[in-house]
């Protein structure tokens, strides 16, 4: 039968090396600990399997644990002097829970376990301080009361402050012994016979709660958010307590070995004198700092260091030997009992994005860490959270008390952003060019809000997920968006915000002050602050190391002239997709693009065509300026043209009469291109043969400005992409026009520049035909959007419906539009690479999708063997590190 | 070099076992007679080959082409003892056109070539016959003028028009010799110098008009409808003039070997003494009947048999000798020269389905052809014409002349329909049953309009393709449809239907009489009058023969008791498909679904869906019962759920008022149906996985049913398919539903009866990770209507606007929903089964998309080792030969 308890205390550490999964996060830390000689109070951990045991038992405890269990706990009481359930030297114990990840809180724990109406007798003559015995007997009552029986706090709370008033004090450490013992002889009451008095009752009965508590509601949502699969189990230490407060000379608290916000290299931390843990953790009284430097000047004599200099001088010599143990910023939790220090547990600090590149920095100048394991050290991920303006999390939890947060949709897009509700893209523009910070609130976005989209400082949708258009389109413009609010909805006509809460719907007019969080989706009645953004050295260190290190290129995606400096200034090494419709909403040719819409014919399309021209022209120009000497991938016309027609009657009537027709034919028109399925319908290169003049006057606004920045010296290198392939011919046909276009201008202009025509992979269809395709492709960038879309079925727009459902019962792992599915999009990318370069040796091969700012995807790239990933701009950092974690891992 | 002319003639022939593909039919066809011994008049073939390096170097013949040609010319003159442009024993000939692939009457032809003004004196000389004479010269100018010159007809039919006249006869033959020549004299001065006098000039002037004539217009568009390539070219046979025209012992004549109607075997035709072939071919003179049995009794002195019984039994002998030769029926082209025969050319004939069916069997009867052979000659993919009433193309032709043919959509489903029009489903259904024949007219059908659908004659659409709700429903039901007839325009307000011809707009009400053209896609105005369809041994023959043959199962697309019967008549061995959401439509539950979906929470649907239960339990029973013994595969509730909720405001507010709610309720719960993409949405397994008790519900219909059919002994053999899986998690899931429930209602009736859940796979991702799926599913069906979709990327709905220009461009070889893409969505299938029976050997795999049903896919199918094809019932004969079909091909 396999071990289910291991033993550590005294030097001796059954489950030293044996790692978190089976000992969990504390079990495991505390094993290091003792083997390493730190001082750690004896006990012993009861195992992750004995957890899925007792799950899968109906919530009993294993036969034959009990045996194992009393054998340990009869060793840690050898060790500290003491025996569990003796009268004369009663041993107390702390049984606390541990899991593989992280769950700081969110599990329950049992102190002061082994008194009872005896023990508690030998506790109070032993330590000669009766108020401590019974002090620590209305604590154990209490959580046993709460944790193990599952009784409310407030009877026990109540009745302690009851015993405050009679007492005439204000602390709980004031309540004087006798009171306690009084209030004691109440607490049993309210327990009668469910107490039980047998110390080893009250064991097994606190090991199974803490195993239940791995269920309780905060740690499922927790491990829900956090991606901690149900499966795993806590694991449960059982260990000799020790206290902080046996007076003066006692203290708890924690600490940091580095500084978890900024990085810096300084211990830091807060405890109290005379306290039990979790005063601390629950922040009932105020800790002191643990430093001199650290405290503020008037309290400097209240430090740790200058009130305990020894006990100081010890925690801080452990302090850096764990960190040196673990190559990492360490999170301490410790006791100092009459002067002594007790380490309680040591993990991995949880840290801001910029104190862990700051840290990874350090750390290896400090010769702690190699630069590769640096590199692998920080979240690629996360990186973006340091380019974005944060909520302020104090401020959001006192708005929060306040009754100020109004609903929670998905963190689409993160930063944070403030300003008045607007209804409509148009206004948003108006009063944005006021100079008014302006929130843009829609059921949800299309292509037509994009210029609202660009003036609203934020987004906040109804409907839609994380690929909704509002979301991703917030993303590519580093916007912060919070999309499939489902406690709002929007009345357009009546100009009301309506948010459903619990107490009822209230309703917020245009103009109202919203402020959104964009990280966790979260949306606040009136102005919240944010806390700054500042530009960080120590992340271009680390993105150095990283661009060394990866085989992988990395491209922004960009469609203005603005994105693209945005793109090399987060060190992009080319654009990997140049979007060429957004530049068709611009205010300035809007009118032109919908008079080629809705004309009648090859020359009134052609005249409306030559209007556009010249200023698609000029776009292009401002991008090879801004990319000089950098490669450039510009998509051709992808979406349906009736994305680019007003739907609202009013904007017909003046597209009518802008356009000089009958409102009839505008409507006529626009009905006769709207389609069942757009996503599938007339677009892309669909658009491109059935209206060759459209693709070549792109082709030739495209020449043209290569030209003109050949000449002023910029070395534009431009590579056409027709998107939406699915067959061989359209593209033969397709890279025939276009190259038939450019050279014609070339050889009018007596210009020559080198350009390349490929396709974007994006159909299911076109990688399994790749080799085919690959003959009139000189390169390939895989669009993994809507390659995810067609190979799973699913519309990005309408999987708001199921998809969070599928992730939340898992269904599936992930979101596969936010990362990309291996088994089944991989599987086509796969095949398209193999096949593509099959028949084209040395294809150069990318992805422009929003998968190539995800790590994960991006290290599925790597592995495909691409030539390079795109992604939004502020994404780029993520994917240069990724990649160097892809080639590092190999 | 490349021979270039192939000499045939007096028992010599040079192009004998080359082929059509060089020779073009009617040469290879000389060729063949030739070498048979059989009395073909001299003459040689230029090949198709010649004509590509025509058109290749801009309409110029080959250099080196004249010595071979003219020498070949001197060969035949030397048979006939005669010479080319030689003024007393002039050669005269014919220069014809002739494709790989018969293209009747769309190319140009050039009889009596070789006449000039002297050569017309020495032909009269020769022949005693100066009329003849003169007339051969008048017919020669007239074509030469049109054919190779470009002329228009008009001026020479006029000025012998007024030779008629001025001679006072009817007829032309009755024009007299000089009245031949002064009109001779009139057509030389139409002419001038463009007419030359050298024969050498008129040959080849005339060989390059028959290459020519390749492009005209009717030519381009035969091919285009026949699917034949631009790129073939025609060949050219130049041939020694034999004339029918010589007097009452000269004659010339059309016949087939058997009937091309029925498929009789007798030889059957029509011939006209004392005239020349295009005579016959023009219908300027009524021909008279081949044989006696053959004429109407009042008019058998005039047959063949009867007038000329030696040339009568000479060419009976030929073509029964030619039909043994070529095993298959013949179409002869024939002339009798001074009671001399020669035949001109034979090819296989055109024949309707029934005839080739008849004659299939008859000839394997005969031993001409062995079964295989005979299955092999079968065109399977025009069986259904065989089920379907017809449009009388007679009827047609004068209705069109009378200016009755108001456009032309797609024939989308076969048959023939008229009706007065309605507008709304449910007009048709009131209608119909008054006993009235009505045509619904829609801009386009949804599932809404089913029952509508059932009730009309026929369907009658504006918009939409041949794989449009419309056209799939339509040939499901085997119902006349004409879709995405783009001159008509539907006012469902004013309930007018528009239709836009060159002269102008014309409007029709409810209640016009309109009649559909299923398989043209013609619309005329009235009630035009149908050939009938009867029934057929002949067929069930020939099926019987491709049952032997076959190893692919055949299984048809059945959703009702009534389809169910109708796919056992034509032979299905299982229902491969049986949509319980069609079941949803029906008058008596839509009422009971609607109050499902609107349903808020959980207990309120599973109310709604308890008074769905016991109808679909009834359902099932039906079709249990109807096929006995037989497989049928049911797929669980598919289509996004607002396909069931009414579109219009009216239908919304009774839609209120029957469930209780407000109008309001019923609207937003509407509008948050909706979709951007529907097709990519929330349906089939998703809807299953988020309101499990849809499913449940619909599983214990199917064992309810199952328990009543047991026990009535009508062994009930249920096949349960989950749709639209895409991840191994969703089956696993719904499959343990299924098996839950119906194992639950087994256990409670004491009936234990086997059955099969699995899935279909019709998302390119349920292909990748088949293996996976295959774990759960214990048959796999290819959806690949669906399948199509996602791995092109396209809208079936939506194709209309582009795919029609992608197919008539080129740009793709076929429509991908009406022939599998083998490609494509053939590489995705053969995936899927390679890793289906990888993970699961035996695995049992069908399909049941559109494709089931198309010749080519059934092909493919059989070379995927797929176990069945499942279609619309009146395909299942085609399916069935196809099949077997494929199996002999190997």
């Amino acid at each position: 039968m396999e071990k289910r308890v291991y033993y550590f205390g005294e030097g001796a550490s059954e489950g030293q090396g044996l790692g978190k999964d089976l000992l969990g996060g504390k079990g495991s830390g505390l094993a290091e600990m003792t083997a390493l000689g730190i001082p750690v109070p004896p006990g012993f951990t009861i195992t992750t399997a004995v957890c899925r045991e007792f799950f899968d038992a109906g919530d009993r405890l294993p036969e034959g644990l009990e045996g194992e269990l009393f054998a340990s706990l009869e060793r840690v009481g050898a060790a500290v002097g003491a025996v569990f359930g003796d009268p004369s030297r009663p041993l107390l114990v702390s049984v606390r829970s541990g899991a593989r990840a992280s769950m700081p809180g969110m599990m329950d724990t049992v102190l002061n376990l082994g008194l009872n109406d005896v023990t508690v007798e030998g506790l109070s003559a032993r330590t000669q301080n009766p108020r401590f015995a019974w002090d620590a007997y209305r604590r154990f009552l209490t959580m046993y009361a709460n944790v193990v029986l599952g009784r409310g706090r407030e009877p026990f709370e109540e009745a302690l402050q009851h015993a405050r008033l009679k007492a005439g004090v204000r602390h709980d450490h004031e309540v004087p012994a006798e009171a306690l013992r009084a209030l004691v002889e109440g607490y049993k009451k309210l327990l009668g016979e469910s107490f039980p008095q047998d110390p080893r009752a009250q064991l097994l009965g606190a090991v199974g709660a803490v195993f239940r508590s791995w269920h309780n509601d905060r740690a499922r949502v927790y491990r829900k958010m956090n991606g901690i699969p149900d499966a795993w189990g806590t694991a449960c230490t059982v260990q000799a307590m020790v206290f902080g407060n046996l007076g003066d000379t006692s203290a708890t608290g924690v600490a940091f070995t580095r500084d978890s916000n900024t990085g810096e290299r300084r211990l830091n931390g807060e405890y109290l004198p005379n306290a039990q843990g979790e005063d601390v953790v629950a922040g009932i009284r105020t800790g002191h700092k643990l430093t001199t430097r650290d405290a503020l000047a008037s309290y400097t004599e209240d430090s740790l260091e200058a009130r305990m200099p020894e006990a100081f001088a010890r925690f801080s010599e452990v302090a850096a030997k764990l960190e040196a143990h673990f190559r990492d910023m360490q999170d301490l939790e410790f006791t100092i009992q009459d002067g002594r220090l007790w380490l309680l547990q040591t993990r991995s600090a949880k840290r801001t994005m910029r104190a862990a590149v700051r840290a990874a920095v350090e750390m290896v100048r400090e010769g702690l860490l190699t630069r590769d394991e640096a590199l692998l050290r920080v979240e690629a991920g996360r990186l973006p959270e340091l380019f974005l303006p944060r909520l302020d999390e104090a401020e959001a939890k006192s708005a929060e008390a306040k009754g100020l947060l109004l609903g929670k949709g998905l963190g689409a897009s993160m930063g944070y952003a403030c300003g008045a509700v607007v209804f409509t893209a148009d206004e948003a523009e108006r009063e944005a060019a006021q100079g008014r910070d302006v929130l843009l609130v829609r059921r949800e976005t299309s292509p037509e809000d994009i210029h609202g989209m660009h003036a609203a400082r934020g987004i906040l949708t109804a409907t839609g997920g994380l690929t909704s258009h509002a979301a991703v389109v917030a993303r590519g413009m580093g916007k912060c968006c919070v999309a499939g609010c489902s406690a709002i909805s929007v009345d357009y006509r009546r100009e009301v915000l309506r948010v459903t809460t619990p107490e009822g719907a209230r309703e917020f007019k245009k103009g109202d002050v919203l402020t959104l969080d964009g990280t966790t989706g979260r949306v606040f009645l009136g102005r919240l602050k944010a806390s700054a953004a500042v530009s960080d050295a120590h992340l271009d260190e680390v993105l150095a190391w990283a661009d060394d290190k990866r085989r992988l290129g990395v491209r922004a995606n960009a469609d203005t002239p603005l994105d693209a400096r945005n793109a090399r200034r987060f060190g992009a090494e080319g654009i990997g997709l140049c979007r060429t419709e957004h530049m068709f909403f611009e205010a300035d040719r809007i009118a032109a693009v919908r008079e080629m819409i809705l004309a009648d014919d090859t020359p009134s399309r052609q005249r409306a065509l030559d209007k556009i021209l010249p200023m698609q022209r000029e776009d292009f120009v401002g991008i090879f300026n801004e990319m000089k000497g950098l490669p450039i991938t510009i998509r051709l016309l992808d979406p349906p043209l009736h994305e680019f027609l007003p739907e609202a009657e009013g904007d017909l009537v003046s597209l009518a009469k802008e356009l000089g027709v009958s409102l009839e034919v505008v409507k006529v028109r626009n009905e006769a291109l709207r389609e069942f399925n757009p996503m599938l319908g007339h677009r892309g290169c669909r658009l491109g043969l059935v209206y060759p003049e459209i693709y070549a006057t792109q082709a030739r606004a495209i020449a043209e400005a290569v030209v003109l920045c050949a000449r002023g010296g910029a070395d534009p290198r431009p590579e056409v992409m027709i998107p939406l392939v699915a067959a061989e011919e359209e593209l033969r046909r397709l890279r025939a026009l276009v190259v038939e276009t450019m050279d014609g201008v070339f050889a009018r202009e007596g210009v020559r520049v080198p350009y390349l025509v490929g396709t974007m992979l994006e159909l299911p269809r076109a990688c399994l035909v790749a080799d085919r395709i690959a003959a009139h492709a000189e390169f390939f960038s895989f669009g993994t959007n809507d390659l995810t879309q067609t190979t799973w079925g699913l519309s990005r727009d309408d999987a708001g419906r199921f998809l969070p459902f599928y992730v939340d019962q898992k269904v599936l792992p992930a979101d596969p539009f936010a990362t990309l599915d291996a088994d089944g999009v991989g599987a086509l990318m796969k095949l398209g690479v193999e096949r593509g370069r099959g028949a084209r040796p040395g294809l150069k091969v990318g992805i422009c999708g929003e998968h190539g700012g995800d790590p994960a995807s991006v290290g599925f790239c790597h592995g495909l063997g691409l030539d390079y990933v795109s992604c939004s701009p502020f994404r780029v950092p993520t994917a240069r590190l990724a990649a160097a974690q892809a080639a590092l891992r190999g």
